[in-house]
């Protein structure tokens, strides 16, 4: 209601303006079917749109009419004009008419349209389009499968979710545009027939024709374009634009996905993050009247995954997960003895699960997708009692000192992991994420916005001994680390943090970027950490880094996952509603079937041959 | 200078929000280098950015320092600190560097410059980031050739031309969006993955990994998507949209342009064409504070080929072209005797034209560019003698009485062409756009829109015996044509008029649209008449016309050439410096050296070999 409420308003202006000029709205229509109030009754309008649904009760005939903007009763009286009443009982689902008639108070209003104090008594009525019957309803809620409103995408269009998520989407792009445009940025857009590149997910490429057997690349991101923009001098560039990944589509992935994409020049972290913690404010206050934190808050990479079990904490709630490693140790019990860590959450007035609920809970765990061994509880009964699977290992003042660390109290159940450190955190913050859903503490319009900040640098991978870029190979070390960056232990170079950060809401990773390297030495450096030999740097990377040598400034950037922001801000957690024209899982545009197959012709053109068998 | 001034004042703004909150405005900086007045003097400032160039005289160091906001002079003296004056005397162009120091009133001000009343008086200076000599001079006008500027890009993007141009697109995206959402208008985006369509253009293609053997096709155009979300009632959506075609480029056309793409529904042609009017107006106005006139004139395409010769006519100047076959007719003269045609233009001024240039300008309209089979003039002499290259056939009485049709006056040149009627006029058309240049008729700062409308809706081809859509199969006649439209006879169809509109600025086309058919009988008679089996239309736009059966409005648009609006209101005719990467007539980025080979196992699992030959 919010955000319609905005666009309505701008569109309001517009209206205004037409008055002003003395033009009208469109031809075909005086009026939109959001418009008219208790305050137009007697004004004669025209109004077009389509037939939401159509009823004859006591010799009236009622007519729902639908637009972008709203719906409007029309009413046709029994005693009026013939063929007036004809066409009225003639209308079918979904027509296309224009309805020309007077406004009157309603005698039953509907307090829960806008529109419900009034109705259009009819004097005529034109039939613009005929229409078959939809394939499924028009309505909030469809009696249509996924498949189906899949393939006529531009029935489903209509209904208000997604006119609502689409509408969503154009304030939030245009809210980012007015916000950077007025810091300064400038959009440059960047091409979309580039290179393929030797790194990193897989492109889609492009035949071209004109340079035969040769390929164009769809980027992945601007990336290289936006640090040549830094290079050339265009200290605050941003984007909003298509990227696209050939990658085997995990659920809610797409092929194609837009990315508010920006990068700054003369700039350290803290300026990156003033301007985007901006923006956010501004999107949440302009779009959704919310105000969040001032400022946001920050948490390093090591406390995320120590406290919250994750990356991307939510913390929307607390549940926080505790190390418990040195209070289990040593009493015999076999399973806690031999791991390197424990650690615990305590989920709030849930002592009341029962046995039955536990079991079901431990075998939640044990499913592949989270991969726990087992699930050790200890309850705190509202009496003050203390009951636990493990009773027999720990004493009753074992289990107090355990509640009292994890400030469990009265009516509380405490849920006990074990296993690796990394790994088991992993896994509590998944058990976290469920036990925060099941008390309710998940409410899609709360927003709890975070930075992430403070990653480590590199990612050691034993099986092939060694360092990888946990971003990617530009993202700068934290210049407090330079010294650790330069060590040759293992050791040092685990503890050097990267200059990056990520922006989450709610869970859910919504941007990230870093400072990069803009220093010869740092950069070189960081190939030798690793194990790139030069000829390997120059190949995968030496246009950036001949680029750099030609006077490259200190920048630094991020990139909004477009998608998921508008998803969140609507309350979803899916992007689909959030995309006109989305593919589905395999990558297909179900509605206008495409890929398909092309002419022999054109393949010839392009000097290609397909080795793969037709279906 | 207009556009400059018109970011500075949004970047202004933002100044002041910093100020507001405390905040500098970088971690690097101060103030940018376009900033500091006479009335920062004494302040202490840091300014970062690149050395524009450096010299020393009399024992002191200068500076100028470049960002994209300006250039600041740095003093450096003699007597100042060894290390200072060491490092500013090591500094080389396009160095990278922070500077700190006081600002001071300059000795000899340089009132080119807004910051030409001060230097700064440097207390410390740190190199950022040296930099190789670039291959060319940054300056207004480079030194570099056109490939090896393109080569590198991203230094030639520091020149003030390139810089002024994205800002000017910037500003000129930025208040299309303002203006479009002012009024109603959602900005939606569609895919870039799309379906081949057998029509038209040559599509690029991309190969679906996961669906092997099929292709997407890179958009054309997004028209059959905004079509489809008028279907779903957003009646009315705007997108500014990259587009692929793969043609063999001509000049200044690159092989990804971009779009300002409209759609409306329950319009009719004058709300398009108000709409969009209003935009040009604001963008006239907001951008480079030019008034263009109200309303646009308006001109058929019948007028506009008759009188200008062309279907974009530059009204900039008159110099129309005037019908003089019946004058000319029956004097003997056979080549006038054997044509449909005789037309002619009066170039003010230019009967001092020397046999020799007369010769010259023969010559020019032989080339086959204009393919003329020869050229009559009529000079008006000061002294109200005419003399014409065909005085034999002509009385001093006849030859005045076509000048006082041409009304040509004393000191005129009349040129005059003759053939078949619509070539002759298209020939007459580029003479006059040849004359009006010598004339000096063009300045690009002078703006003069027209609509053009009334465009004839089938073209007949003799060759295959049948009618061709002028625009697309989905234009639609103008209302007051159907009947026209219905009958069967050639020379009825020849005249039915299609509802479409073309903006014209200056002799260019810079978008243009139509209102569609959406009712079924009216497509369907489309088809009839341009020949296509019920079959062929349901092959070729089968998806379109059964989602226009759920119910379609009437709807029209249009369509901007983004990259050309903004060369056109940068007054440049080439597209080239108004895109940041943009690619050469081969279709190359040379800068990032694509389109180019791809490893074979990237082939591999695409399912592709190549037909080509690797060079």
């Amino acid at each position: 209601m919010q955000v319609i409420g905005l666009v309505r308003k701008s569109f309001r202006a517009m209206s205004a303006l037409f008055c002003k000029t003395g033009n009208i709205f469109d031809m075909y229509r005086t009026h939109t079917c959001g418009e008219l109030r208790i305050a137009d009754v007697g004004k004669t309008v025209t109004l077009a749109g389509w037939v939401q649904k159509s009823r004859k009760l006591g010799g009236m005939t009622f007519i729902d009419l639908r637009d972008r903007y709203g719906i409007t009763q029309l009413t046709v009286d029994a005693v009026a004009d013939t063929a007036l009443v004809e066409t009225a009982s003639s209308l079918g689902r979904e027509y296309v008419i224009q309805a020309v008639g007077t406004v009157v108070e309603r005698q039953s209003k509907n307090p829960k349209m806008p529109t419900g104090d009034i109705e259009i008594s009819l004097s005529s009525l034109n039939i613009l389009n005929k229409a078959q019957t939809p394939p499924f309803t028009i309505e909030d809620e469809s009696d249509g499968g996924e498949e189906l409103r899949a393939r006529y995408r531009y029935l489903d269009l209509r209904r208000n979710p997604l006119k609502k998520a689409l509408e969503l989407r154009h304030r939030i792009a245009h809210e980012v545009r007015n916000y950077l445009d007025g810091q300064g940025f400038l959009e440059i857009e960047t091409p979309y027939l580039i290179k393929s590149t030797p790194e990193g997910a897989r492109d889609f490429v492009v035949p071209s024709r004109m340079n035969p057997g040769q390929f164009y690349a769809l980027p992945q991101s601007p990336q290289t374009f936006k640090q040549l923009l830094m290079v050339a001098g265009y200290d605050r560039y941003f984007q909003i634009v298509r990227c696209f990944r050939d990658e085997d589509l995990r659920a809610d992935r797409q092929p194609e996905f837009t990315q508010i994409d920006c990068e700054m020049s003369f700039v350290e972290r803290d300026d990156v993050l003033d301007v985007f913690e901006g923006m956010m404010r501004t999107l949440f206050k302009n779009v959704l009247d919310v105000e969040i934190p001032n400022p946001i808050p920050r948490m390093s990479w090591f406390d995320a995954m120590d406290y919250y079990g994750s990356d991307k904490p939510d913390i929307r709630f607390g549940m926080k997960i505790h190390e418990i490693t040195d209070m289990v140790k040593g009493h015999g019990f076999s399973v806690f003895d031999s791991v390197d860590y424990v650690g615990a959450i305590c989920a709030e007035g849930l002592a009341s699960y029962t046995r039955k609920q536990l079991d079901e809970l431990t075998e939640w765990v044990k499913r592949p997708q989270v991969g726990a061994k087992g699930l050790v509880y200890i309850k705190v009964n509202e009496d003050g009692s203390i009951k636990s699977s493990v009773d027999k290992f720990y004493s009753h003042d074992d289990l107090k000192a355990i509640a009292e660390k994890m400030e469990a109290g009265p009516g509380d159940l405490i849920l006990v992991l074990c296993g690796s450190r990394r790994k088991t955190q992993t896994m509590l913050g998944v058990l976290r994420i469920e036990m925060g859903n099941r008390l309710g503490y998940r409410d899609p319009h709360d927003f709890a916005p975070l930075w992430v900040v403070d990653f480590p640098l590199l990612e050691w991978d034993d099986e092939t001994s060694r360092f990888y870029a946990m971003h990617h190979p530009f993202t700068a070390p934290k210049p407090e680390h330079l010294d650790l960056f330069y060590s040759d232990r293992k050791e040092d170079l685990e503890k050097v943090c990267a200059n990056a950060y990520d922006f989450v809401l709610n869970g859910t990773e919504l941007g990230g970027g870093s400072i990069r390297i803009h220093n010869a030495k740092v950069q070189q450096r960081m190939f030798e950490v690793l194990g790139f030999s030069e000829e390997d740097a120059q190949y995968k990377f030496g246009f950036i880094i001949n680029a750099f040598k030609f006077g490259a400034p200190p920048h630094g950037g991020l990139a909004f996952g477009f998608d998921r922001v508008c998803a969140l801000f609507g309350g979803q957690e899916t992007i689909r509603d959030y995309i006109a024209f989305p593919k589905n899982n395999q990558g297909r545009d179900v509605m206008i079937d495409s890929p398909s197959y092309i002419d022999q012709s054109q393949m010839d053109e392009l000097f290609l041959a397909s080795t793969a068998k037709k279906e």
